[in-house]
């Protein structure tokens, strides 16, 4: 740590903290927009009287965001840009040149910025395929097209749960993730969960298990994939249910 | 910086500095053991009376290399490894855990050590690249088929860049470089830059413009490129020779 840090959050990880209070005194808020390991996500820009620093890396480009509302948004292009590889910095002029104390060269934002993100020899493949990525994104609508897209992936699989006797949601409604869905079985069917992973896997659904932090499901539906992907879920849960 | 440099330099970059003394209480001595832009080259693992620190971004496995005569061994993997995007770090034990101030978590190398190296999200196209790359280099000898290989390539190139009127060889001989062989025209034909570089490029021979601060001519023969392109090369500048 090179600063004091307060941590802002409430009993868990279900739910995005509400009601708190920042100190006017702190130098900036940093929030995480997205909770990929917990599927809990923000649904709107925060108002924040301080600074706002926001790690948008797992929710990038699947919403419209306010972006004059953060001093600084930053991220890895993994989940809806790119592939691991490139990072990406949107930054507000009025926050550079701040730091007080010698930085090295590298994590200087203003080095990058004075040599157009050339300082360094960059990723050629990562950056080529986030451009083909971005033309995608805005052949589809854009980010209001890609916000359409999730709303309907991330209802059908939360329907679907609600619905289904074996399962259920873990996360606060009004939080819920719509890029990680995040759920388990119910507590009667909790032995039934491995062969359910089973059942998914021999379908080609891979990667479903739940963090190792938090056990159960992850569906990740960023915005590359499509709706078949999540009916064919929905199918394999509904079949599942028949089945028990 | 972060503390005091001394630099150890000649009177400019067409040759390996020799002869210099390095005080006993410097903390390390670092090198870059291929320079890309002037064309010169270490042969051999330098003895240093220090922990020796070393950038083999642009030649590393082209030779054989005593590691065992250097503390840190690093690079970018964009020359003869995989495509930009990735880094490789070789490192002594005995020289870790001895930075007396607080440095970023992401340059610490013990965050990475500790890790496995995924620490971060790895890239993986450029470390499946990398994994591809090693074994193609196994395949073919090893470092020292590579060696074998870069030597040929460079060798038919510089004789033909002596023998050849229109040419001259910019580097002191011993230390002319395997991996960017740097040339100009002869005094008396600077004039014909152009049309020469014109040509190659007609002959699908790209960037081989020598860097803006050098001018001239500079081939880079990495690891992957065969003698046939040299030979292609050798061919235009005997042509060429002819035409004038």
């Amino acid at each position: 740590m090179f600063g004091d840090v307060i941590e802002i959050k409430g009993d868990d990880f279900f739910s995005i903290p509400k009601g708190y209070n920042i100190p006017d005194d702190v130098d900036y808020v940093h929030i995480t927009t997205n909770n990929t390991i917990y599927g809990a996500e923000y649904h709107d820009d925060p108002d924040i009287n301080v600074p706002l620093v926001a790690d948008m890396s797992s929710d990038i480009f699947s919403r419209k965001v306010d972006v004059s509302k953060y001093a600084l948004i930053y991220g890895g292009a993994q989940k809806n840009l790119a592939p691991s590889g490139v990072t990406f910095v949107i930054i507000r002029n009025d926050i550079l040149g701040k730091v007080d104390h010698k930085i090295p060269t590298m994590l200087n934002y203003q080095t990058h910025i004075d040599k157009n993100s050339m300082f360094n020899t960059p990723p050629v493949i990562p950056v080529f395929t986030a451009l083909q990525t971005l033309k995608w994104v805005k052949a589809n609508g854009g980010v209001e097209g890609m916000f359409k897209r999730n709303s309907e992936k991330a209802n059908a699989l939360y329907t679907e749960i609600e619905r289904n006797k074996l399962f259920k949601g873990t996360v606060a409604k009004e939080d819920r993730s719509l890029m990680n869905v995040c759920f388990v079985m119910n507590e009667e069917y909790k032995d039934l969960e491995t062969e359910f992973l089973e059942i998914a896997t021999s379908k080609g659904m891979v990667g479903i298990k739940g963090h190792r932090s938090v056990g159960g499901f992850r569906a990740s539906l960023y915005n590359a994939l499509g709706i078949e992907s999540v009916n064919a879920l929905i199918d394999v849960m509904k079949e599942f249910e028949s089945k028990h």
